[in-house]
C-alpha cells in the first residue's frame, strides 16, 4: 500500500503547461507541508465514464485518494492537508477560522466571475453580442479584485501570515494569466508574485510542467478548452 | 457580554420573505444544534461603509460576530458552526472531509451557475441577446443539476445522514427559487423538499420572514435586486 495520496490532473495540459488548472493548487499545498503524491493523468473522455465520476461527480479535477480518503473540490482538499499539517493554518482558533474563510471566499466570491469570463470566451466568441459580455464579465471580476485589492492594502497577505486561504486566492487570481486584468491592481499583482516566489510554489509548478511534459508543444496550438477542473 | 452570535442580513427582504438570502443558511445551521443568535440588519447603503466591510470585504451578508471570531462567506461560518457541535458533521474522519468537500461544492461549483443566471437577468434583461444568454446560464445550470441528479440518485441525503453539505446543497437549490429548472430532476426536487420539512429549516424560515416582518408588503412589490448575501 502506497502512503503517498494520489491526484489526478488532465491528461494534457490545457494550457500549455502554465498551471492554470486546479491540480496546481493541490500539489502546491502538498509541497508547502513537504508530502510526496502521485498524480494519474485522466484524459476527458476519461472524465465523463463511471469510474472519475465516483472520485468527482461533476466531472473535473482534481480528485484526491489518501487510504480512506477520497475527496473532490480543491477547497476541501487543502483544507484536508492543512488541518492535518503545520504551516497552513493558524494555531489559534479564530485566526484559523478566518483562514478557512478566505478559502471559500477564493473558489466561491472570486473564482466565479474569472470561471464566467472563460465561459463567454469559449461559448459566446464569435455572437454578435460577445464584446459587450465580455465587458460586463470583466467589469464583475474587477469589482471582486477592487474589494479584495482594498482588503489586502499594503499587506503581504491577506490575514497575517501565509496561509491556505492565501494558496487558494492568489491560485484562483493566477487564472487570470495573460488578461491585464490584475495589471489596474498593483497590490494584487505583487501578492500574486510573492505567493509564487514560495519555493514550494516553484517545486509545484516545475513539477506539472515536467509532467505534461512533450505533450506541450502539442497543446500549446489547441484553442483554449474549459479548464473544468 | 452576549453569548449569542450575531448575524447580518439585509434590512429589507429582497425576495419578498422567500428566504433565498445567505443568511438563511447560517440561520438554519443555528437551528440545526439549537444555538440561539440575534440578527442585526443592514441596508445596502450600510454595506458599502467602511463598517461594514471589515466584516465582510466583498460587502455582502451575512457576516458572523461570536466572541473573538468574526467570519464571512457562509461556507466557512456554517464549518465553524458544525465543527464545533453535533449532528452536522460525521464524527468519521473521512465521512467529515466528505461532507464538507459538498459544502465547497455547493458554494464552488453549483451556487455560481445559478447566481450567473441571476446575473444575467439583472444586468441584461431588454438587450437584444438576453434570450440567447439565459438560455445559455440555463443550460450550464443544468449541466451542474444533471451532475446532482445522477449522484443522489435514489438516496435521501448527498453522503448518508443529513450534513453540513445537504444543508448548503438544497439551501443553493433554492435559490433557484420558482424557476421551473428543478422540475426537470425529480430527485433534486424531492431532496429539496426533505431538506425544506426538516423542523430547524422551519424555525429558520420563520425567523427570517418575521424578522423582515411588515417590510414585506413594500418588498414584494420591489423589482428583484441582486441578492448579494
Amino acid at each position: 500500500m502506497s502512503t503517498h495520496p494520489t491526484i489526478t490532473a488532465f491528461e494534457r495540459s490545457p494550457d500549455g503547461g502554465r498551471g492554470l488548472a486546479r491540480d496546481m493548487r493541490v500539489r502546491w499545498a502538498l509541497e508547502e507541508i513537504g508530502q510526496r503524491y502521485d498524480v494519474r493523468p485522466v484524459s476527458f473522455a476519461a472524465m465523463r465514464e463511471e469510474a472519475h465520476r465516483r472520485l468527482q461527480p461533476f466531472r473535473q479535477i482534481p480528485t484526491y485518494e489518501d487510504g480512506d480518503v477520497t475527496l473532490f473540490e480543491t477547497g476541501a482538499i487543502v483544507l484536508h492537508i492543512a488541518a492535518r499539517h503545520e504551516g497552513l493554518l493558524p494555531a489559534d482558533a479564530a485566526a484559523r477560522a478566518r483562514a478557512i474563510a478566505w478559502m471559500f471566499a477564493a473558489v466561491g466570491t472570486v473564482e466565479p466571475v474569472i470561471v464566467d469570463r472563460e465561459a463567454a470566451t469559449y461559448r459566446e466568441r464569435g455572437k454578435p453580442w460577445f464584446e459587450r459580455r465580455l465587458r460586463a464579465a470583466e467589469d464583475r471580476i474587477r469589482v471582486r479584485l477592487n474589494d479584495l485589492s482594498l482588503r489586502l492594502g499594503g499587506a503581504d497577505w491577506l490575514d497575517g501570515d501565509f496561509s491556505a486561504g492565501d494558496l487558494m486566492m492568489a491560485d484562483v487570481l493566477r487564472r487570470l494569466g495573460r488578461s491585464d486584468l490584475l495589471g489596474g491592481f498593483p497590490n494584487l499583482l505583487a501578492y500574486v508574485g510573492r505567493a509564487e516566489a514560495r519555493p514550494a510554489f516553484r517545486r509545484a509548478f516545475d513539477a506539472q510542467r515536467a509532467f505534461f511534459g512533450a505533450g506541450l508543444a502539442a497543446s500549446k496550438s489547441t484553442p483554449a478548452k474549459e479548464p473544468s477542473g
